[in-house]
């Protein structure tokens, strides 16, 4: 019997929120969850339809990319989750999708700015959107070096993995992740949401400025400070 | 046994048409109703999930913000809810959301015009947007400050309270009352339509007038003034 | 026992539709049905939410306001609806709705114009929008003089109510009719997705063109002219 | 018995899908799956609900328009069926809806740019919009000159329909195929949601480029070309 059952399972149910939040179509999207113990990572099989997905599904792959178990062929974006859980040993879970919102801010190239509270109570920053690649790593290792693209546009902005959970590739999506695969579904959904708002109070009001320091000092203080008063503890 | 029973009851049941109305995801919205005999007011705890949350969770709470009864923390606005019950004598109940286009409208900093008599039914004047909070206030008692900035918005507008149940916070987003707690979830959902339609009239004409005087109190006067025939009597 | 038990579950049935459309929230709205031997309508009671509208309460009223059975108090607008059934002999039922496309076109106070096949298929011209009423008329008979605003749009356009079965009402929302209660309500949902496709075509290109007649022509013909070859005759 | 059974089955599957995927209201769009051996295609009939379809009114058609069985009048754009069917050997069905954003765009007269990698993934061109047809034609055999319409624009445009399975019609709306009639539907749901972010691409930033060559060229590749790794072999 597989010892991955209970890590198929995470990444199952994570997987399977993706339809329930309404942040994907067909097979758009992929969620994996990571044990840290055993060295590998759980993901979705390529092209599955979410109606017919089942645990036994999930494909085991270690952080070069190697199959351990699983019948399956994985996401093809599985070069990009193991880039990621090799480079950040602190995250749990990966999730990328083609939500609507999230996709259109990508295509059109540019950050969502933090534009009031709701933004404020998960990041401090606006959500950075990298520039699409360069021609010749597109032709090269693709999904590898997606996974550098987005590590390349944190430190380029100066902003760590630890607090900005999501981050847009332009002309492509959303990657983002977290504690969990759970969390990572979590904040795909918290982006799709953000994207939203953000597009409509520009179309309302095109000088929309950015929230105030104050504000986004004291709503980010408020949930993850230390004296952090959102939540039962 | 608790004597506030029915009382987290009618709390429990108005928060559960958040998400049912479409108006919250996650744990972003709020409702509290209250006791004016004793005293208190019902609010939801902290960062609780809908899909799990039960009517003996409701926290008990009185109008200086302390727990009078419940083992959860309550709601991170509390105070908020405190200030307006102990300012507002004829409210039974409060509502905090993230809507959608509500939060649009706040994160624009705009007032929302009067501009059919969908809105005319309901009150008489633009939805008020509160300016956002100076940077001493933020740092201070910030909930409670969040009351007194409710309170200064419409004084200085020279709106009443008991008119106009429902402003919009700069950069943050709706609070709604009325009352009772179904009422001010009531006015959540109203206002949330009302932001959509006002969005979209704008987009189709940006010069579009607001309702003249006439329609304006004619609206109101056939479902609220002395002579209404609006509903059953 | 009653004699209009039939009209009442026709008039009942018609309005339960409006809320499964996406038509209304609340109580906005209201569908109306005629039986013209006797000379009365059927129309939803004022104010009475839809979950739990039953036959039972749908109200009876003759061309002339007056009840002729119910205990329940008739809609609010039923002064318009008598209008109408009085005027125009050919129609069966009336909708009226606050549907969001459409009323944000009425407070944009446009006509919708006729950008394609869609259109084209149930109606020859643009969608008429009516001026507001002069400020006399709305202190006056408001509702009863509604239907006649109604009627003075049609002619000052010279279009006749046979063939275009459906108005805004500037800074108010849509009124649809048709040969039967079912009939209107799908008028009325027609109209909100019209106004929904006319509204993004607007937005995707402000130079939009209106549809061509040789196109206008066709579509209406091969539904509704002699020749006619769609649907089951 | 009918030995067009199993192929009126997998029509009416695919026409079901239509509601389903919220690309109709109404009678608004039909699916047709085609018999080659036969040289035969079931077709949707005509103006019937999909709430009461069933798989035995589904009507069979030859390349020519005859009816060979069934006893309602197919879909009004039967001829478009037919005349591409006769015309592309390799499609096994054809799906025509109103969905509203790929109408939307219709009515813009504008071909939908490539903006993404959700579009690479399926097509490396525009979305072609072909200008609306000549008042001669429209005034002759107007659905067949439909498909007539369709052939042209693919040849002036210089793709192949077995590259680019989409097309709108200016004014009118989306005709998609494919090489079953499920696949076709797929294409439409495909269809209306790159409509969708393309409409928010564009809104967001109206200079918004087009995807480069070299990820064009990658995401097609990775799907469709000779070394794909998407999806299970």
């Amino acid at each position: 019997m597989s010892k991955f059952l209970e890590l198929k399972r995470e990444c199952y149910e994570a997987n399977m929120q993706l339809p329930e939040y309404g942040l994907v179509i067909f097979t758009f999207g992929n969620v994996s969850a990571v044990d840290r113990k055993e060295g590998v990572f759980a993901i979705k099989p390529s092209g599955v339809d979410y109606s017919i997905l089942k645990p036994e599904d999930i494909v085991i792959v270690d952080y070069d990319n190697n199959i351990v178990e699983g019948s399956m062929r994985p996401s093809s974006d599985t070069k990009t989750h193991a880039f990621l859980y090799k480079e950040w040993e602190e995250i749990g879970g990966i999730t990328h999708t083609h939500s609507t919102y999230a996709v259109s801010w990508a295509q059109a190239q540019m950050d969502i700015p933090i534009f009031g509270t709701t933004h404020a109570d998960y990041l401090t920053t606006d959500i950075p959107c990298a520039p699409p690649m360069s021609d010749e790593l597109i032709k090269g290792n693709y999904e590898h070096m997606t996974g550098q693209q987005i590590l390349d546009c944190f430190q380029e902005k100066g902003i760590s993995h630890k607090e900005v959970e999501m981050i847009l590739l332009g002309n492509h999506g959303p990657f983002t992740w977290g504690k969990t695969a759970a969390k990572s579904v979590f904040n795909s959904k918290l982006l799709e949401e953000l994207a939203k708002m953000a597009y409509l109070t520009r179309q309302i009001n095109p000088q929309a400025p950015r929230l105030k320091d104050a504000l986004i000092d004291k709503h980010w203080q408020r949930k993850h400070g230390k004296d952090a008063y959102y939540g039962q503890s």
